[in-house]
């Protein structure tokens, strides 16, 4: 009877979209929203025999390598399938000794093999490999093996520190537009108060500029909303733009003056395409200048070449953090477990890769090459397809997985999409789908200007070239049709 | 100098216990709490040489069962191998042809192999294999794969059920106390409110009783808080308890009454040692009862006769949910990504076992009742060695993988503790752990009775009669020199 009378008529379920978190039912996340689902009914009525104007889906909505046909690194599957099974260790015939070693001296080091739970922050053995990593990389100074956190994938990762850092509707965490937009996902169901700050769109480029940041900082104030949090995506996602130094040294100042906490998202760092920059880490370029910021920088093995997404490996290295949020994010993530073991092992593997003279290098590096290789070209090629079409401008590719064209829509195109209730870029995306089977994301997901609009479009397809004449000609028709 | 102005003096970090999120710092996590960081530190002492009055620490707090000695089961090994070296598959000479075949049915339903990201929810191939499992498990009903969701191990499916339910503090959350305390963690974070409801104690037995859970309801509707779910860990951890059928048909009763959502928390459900008893899921009592209870029920590779934690592969199944709450939960997985494809692949391998016939057959049946029988004999022994031992009784372990024993504790005891401000049962744990090596988790990081003092004790350790004597000596030890 109680139950009755307080949740109002007994058919309703307890738990509704009214009864729900109110948190989670405003968070969205397009990355896998309508154009996922849709695609994913599609496959679904395709398998039953219905027919559609294309063979198959062309997945370009998700930074998904292995999907579009990258192949993983015989390296990794072969020190995953030994600490799988390490009866496979006893077959050299079958395995080069240097991964047998590699992983004969990684299981040593691990109480119970892969089927144990691994210490909270992550298998000691892992953790001072990926410290090992990121001396080597950036040249200077020390990390230790108390500052990584291994989780499920780099996503874990933000969410266990933002999960330290957020308290409520009062502290304010910028984030970039466009962004990928775990963050502002994560930001709403935390009840933190997401900050947008703009990147700067001008032809051919994407680019971050402190006065930016600098003003959304005072808007957020003058609204009593204090700035804790800065998230910079570098390499971008989904602009693509590499940060140059210049911007960094601005970025660690404004951060250092206004003490916010940097979230460096840098898990595109090994994804550089132009010739004419490098990636630095902030961790690097704040060693330099001796930046008291405090730091997280988040990596993982499903990008750079590895592609190795369905493993869900990868860590938050945290800088000048005060030592007692160390333990609270310790216990975070002692609350959800450790990540998985296979996972770490990939980590271990993928940063400590083998070296010129021992027995899996060549492989290793022709697989490699092949794979940069194909990334590069293709990363070269669409932004400049792109630019050949009506109606769309697109800044360069220099890094990361993605394009992020600008589309202009007519009048009448607008008109259309407000008829059927999406936004403009939605309304593109999802004719796109149907008439072609490209899935992209639209740019209303990312966050844009208002009245500009765009789609993140992944570089990963092995079919690109036939990709971009698909789309050449929708988008040559679908401009003809909403001519104004 | 606004970021000064603000945050009183810039030396200060800017993210400290003060300013960091409060409901993070006033949770607490006792299974990797001060026993778990003292063993460690202890296990990083002895590796440099210095000396304790044991040679190896007895992890006896985590359920961890390889790391106490559990083989894997060759079963699911070569198929991990298989999936993440699929090469290996040319190679019958090393591997079943059953495994082969398996893996290779499964492989060709997984678009990019174990190194693309599946499916949100999870690979449909290991979803559809879940449902089957559920229902040759249950004997009736239907279960369909969108109402699975495949997470990084059970505890993900849980946080990510509990944040499509948990709004604020005006949702309340009735877990039994003691309970495995994740879930007060997670309800602490999400700023839920917790209501603990207690399980009876009785000599030889704990048991749940609906008139606890019928009080606690209404002691909290008295303060104006409305329970929204109810917790039933079955079963019990840290308990030992096997759930009867009478005791679930009332839970679901006092369900319906007070619209309470279920989480049937049944990670267990292959760990029962008593003969008097076997598992019974929520799920079959509802069905034959026709309730219309929404229940969320969790299971794991972690536990069973598995004992996979390091691959981080469960599932949350939900039935009688809203649709629309089941598409808030998808977007929910969503954002964090899918779980990891070799703890799906886990889970098909667990859950499909060899049958009689086939290659794996035997060789699976006999590590398979290697391991069950190790643990059957090891829970009938342990609650009867507790029982000899002065001022300890301990409820029979009729399943799971604890023992719960309690303790009687001394005025001196207690005084004792209270000197160095620590809890009784953590000061007689920690004592334990100096003196014996063995760790174990205090009981008041379960919850319990005012006034009652109890550890848990993982029944998992190959050498349980070695630690038992160590334990009854110590314990008599302790005692002695606590005598009032």
């Amino acid at each position: 009877m109680i139950g009755i009378v307080r949740r109002g008529f007994s058919e309703a379920k307890t738990l509704n979209l009214q009864t729900m978190n109110q948190r989670l039912f405003k968070a969205s996340y397009a990355v896998r929203g309508e154009i996922a689902i849709r695609s994913m009914e599609i496959e679904a009525q395709m398998r039953k025999g219905q027919k559609f104007p294309f063979e198959s889906i062309s997945a370009c909505h998700v930074g998904n390598p292995q999907v579009m046909g990258q192949k993983p690194l015989t390296w990794i599957r072969q020190g995953l399938a030994l600490a799988a099974y390490p009866e496979l260790l006893n077959h050299p015939e079958l395995f080069p000794p240097d991964i047998i070693e590699k992983i004969k001296k990684l299981l040593s080091r691990i109480k119970g093999g892969i089927g144990a739970y691994s210490e909270s922050q992550g298998l000691l053995a892992v953790r001072e490999e990926i410290c090992c990593h990121i001396k080597n990389r950036d040249g200077l100074g020390e990390v230790l093996p108390q500052d990584i956190f291994i989780t499920n994938g780099a996503s874990p990762a933000i969410d266990a520190v933002l999960n330290t850092a957020i308290s409520g509707p009062q502290d304010g965490i910028l984030t970039p537009i466009p962004q990928y937009p775990l963050y502002n996902a994560l930001v709403a169901m935390k009840n933190g108060t997401n900050i947008g700050y703009y990147l700067d769109e001008r032809p051919h480029k994407w680019s971050i500029s402190g006065s930016s940041i600098v003003k959304s900082i005072e808007n957020s104030l003058a609204k009593g909303i204090v700035p804790k949090i800065l998230v910079v995506i570098n390499p971008g996602n989904p602009t693509g733009e590499v940060l140059s130094l210049r911007a960094m040294n601005e970025i660690l100042d404004i951060c250092k003056d206004h003490k916010l906490v940097l979230f460096a998202d840098e898990v595109y760092q090994d994804n550089v395409y132009t010739d004419e920059k490098s990636f630095n880490s902030f961790r690097k370029v704040a060693l330099q200048k001796n930046s008291p910021v405090e730091i997280a920088s988040f990596h993982t093995v499903s990008k750079g070449f590895y592609g190795e997404c369905g493993l869900r490996g990868g860590y938050a290295q945290i800088m000048n953090f005060d030592p007692k949020i160390r333990e609270q994010l310790l216990k975070m993530v002692s609350i959800m477990l450790p990540s998985n073991s296979l996972g770490q092992i990939a980590l271990a593997l993928a940063l400590h890769p083998p070296v010129s003279g021992e027995a899996s290098y060549e492989l290793y590096k022709k697989e490699k090459d092949q794979i940069i290789g194909d990334l590069k070209q293709r990363a070269k090629a669409i932004d400049k397809e792109f630019n050949k079409m009506i109606n769309i401008t697109c800044g360069d590719v220099e890094g990361a997985m993605y394009a992020f064209p600008r589309i202009l829509l007519s009048k009448k195109a607008i008109d259309a999409a407000k008829e059927v209730r999406v936004q403009p870029d939605l309304f593109y995306a999802m004719k796109l789908l149907e008439e072609t089977g490209i899935a992209v994301v639209p740019g209303s997901g990312f966050g844009q200007q208002e009245g500009t609009y765009h789609f993140r479009i992944t570089t990963l397809a092995s079919n690109m070239i036939e990709i971009l004449e698909k789309l050449h000609n929708f988008n040559e028709d679908f401009h003809n049709k909403y001519k104004d």
